[in-house]
């Protein structure tokens, strides 16, 4: 059964109606299969963004590594507040900035050390309060829609703010998705010569709002006829869809659900949910309820702990 | 029958090997699907590049336009020496001088308006001395390798310092090549309050040598196990697939062919061939002879004029 974790409602019938609508050959909707691009977003999209998107678990202990190399690093922002989970400091410094301490603590290594780290990170890993593997995380709904996309010929891509090469370490096991259809967060990279790509600490793309679509143009050269967000980072993405001439879908995904994940979303300092929330109706994107249109969200579920602050590290 | 094309021989052999063994289940060599990732370079591997590069003269019936609405571009260098056709001056503007030309004729344009352009163009215009629209003006025997890497599993990508829209306005129809995998050089982009790409003058990627590299690790994610390019611009790239620990083959197709299309290496200044050529046994490129090695170049056959110089426009 199709989308069996998604509960009858309007988000799902929306999706259903869609895809039977561009599907239809010889209907007035139909889309050829070469043109049905879809894009989502990860973070609190595909899979769960709280109590911080994954990317900074990750960066934190690459950093705590270093600093066992390098005790100076404790002494420098900001790098500091990365290290103490200074909230405070670090939600100042925004994703962008955020991004920049991830580039600066990868910078000279390989693409293959880089997958190598990232592999062995995202299995050993728990995440703090909920205590399981973060791929572990993904929304099975998710998961669900976009096998159903692919069977009816779609292609799915991630566009996400999120590091590129972090997400391609697991995009492929987990969402189906490979890792030439990720644009994500990037830094720039040279060629050594032993034909390998490193890493450099500058940031080459930081991909988030309109940048996202300016991505979207660069990497792939058609405009989406779904796209799938959860905060204002997606906005400029869901307006580009539904300005297409074609028939399209743009959904956000609204976290309301404490019991099951976490409710938020003016109030999520790092990627705030607000315009698109108040305005969805009048842009014509379409509101799905995670509380009320995810029969389940994770698979298998997940036992909450209480949602907090990033716990200190040993 | 596979590669009707080829001429038997080392080429075609070494083809027909590599993908025999890359796609035998079980093999020592077998290499999953999904990294079964080949890479072409466009101009003079899977089209002529002769008198100059394609782009070249769109960029400079593009520029005769403009200078229709604005004569000063006729006083004004480098677009001068471009609607001139002063060969000197534009050869020392370099490949980068004459894309960033190009680049700055079609700044304020959306994408939209960029590929009905484009596609009108590549309708109607046809090769200065050879009369023919310069889409019919692939190499059938490359054509034919598309499909034949397609039929066994890889993702072919075009790995091209042209300019990427203008690539992606017939990869589809001539090559089967979607638009999602052309990588070319792009200039920078905004997006504009209808929600349309418009393109800036201002440079994103050179797509030229060692940033050919650069971009395969931003776009695919993945080293390729298959390179075709023809001059030292694709160097890098043959290097960076020979350097992997996946089984993998380097081609270099050698415009050895006078009486066919064009004979040229070390003497063609945009794109010369000399490092690549002389050093590609030592550095393992499979060297394609286009005398040798095609059967057929153009199907249907172009009747060859005088190769010269690009004549004067009406």
């Amino acid at each position: 059964m199709a989308l069996s974790s998604w509960n009858d409602g309007h988000a799902k019938l929306a999706i259903l109606d869609f895809v039977a609508k561009v599907t239809l050959k010889g209907g007035a909707h139909f889309v050829p299969p070469a043109d049905r691009i879809a894009v989502f977003d990860n973070d609190g999209t595909l899979w769960c963004e709280q109590p911080q998107q994954v990317q900074f678990f990750f960066g934190h202990d690459r950093l705590v590594a270093l600093a066992g190399h390098d005790a100076s690093l404790r002494q420098r922002q900001p790098f500091k507040a990365y290290l103490e989970n200074d909230l405070k400091t670090m939600h100042a410094l925004g994703k962008k900035g955020l991004f920049e301490v991830a580039a600066a603590a990868h910078a000279g290594m390989t693409e293959a050390a880089f997958d190598k780290l990232a592999r062995t990170w995202l299995a050993n890993s728990r995440h703090p309060t909920l205590g399981v593997p973060f791929p572990e995380l993904h929304y099975r709904p998710q998961v669900e829609l976009l096998a159903y996309l692919r069977d009816h010929g779609f292609k799915s891509f991630i566009v996400s703010g999120g590091g590129l090469d972090l997400m391609r370490a697991f995009c492929e096991e987990v969402y189906g998705i490979p890792r030439e259809r990720v644009i994500g967060s990037s830094v720039k990279t040279r060629l050594d010569q032993h034909g390998e790509l490193v890493k450099l600490p500058e940031l080459g793309s930081f991909n988030d709002r309109e940048e996202k679509v300016v991505n979207i143009g660069l990497h792939i050269g058609r405009r989406p006829i779904l796209a799938f967000g959860n905060s204002d980072g997606d906005l400029a993405m869901l307006r580009y869809t539904k300005a297409g001439k074609r028939p399209n879908l743009a959904l956000l995904l609204h976290h309301d659900d404490g019991a099951r994940e976490f409710a938020y979303d003016r109030d999520f300092h790092l990627s705030p949910l607000t315009e698109t929330l108040d305005r969805c109706v009048e842009y014509g994107i379409t509101l799905v309820s995670m509380r009320r249109d995810w029969r389940k969200v994770f698979e298998p579920a997940v036992p909450l702990a209480v949602p907090g602050a990033i716990p200190a590290r040993a």
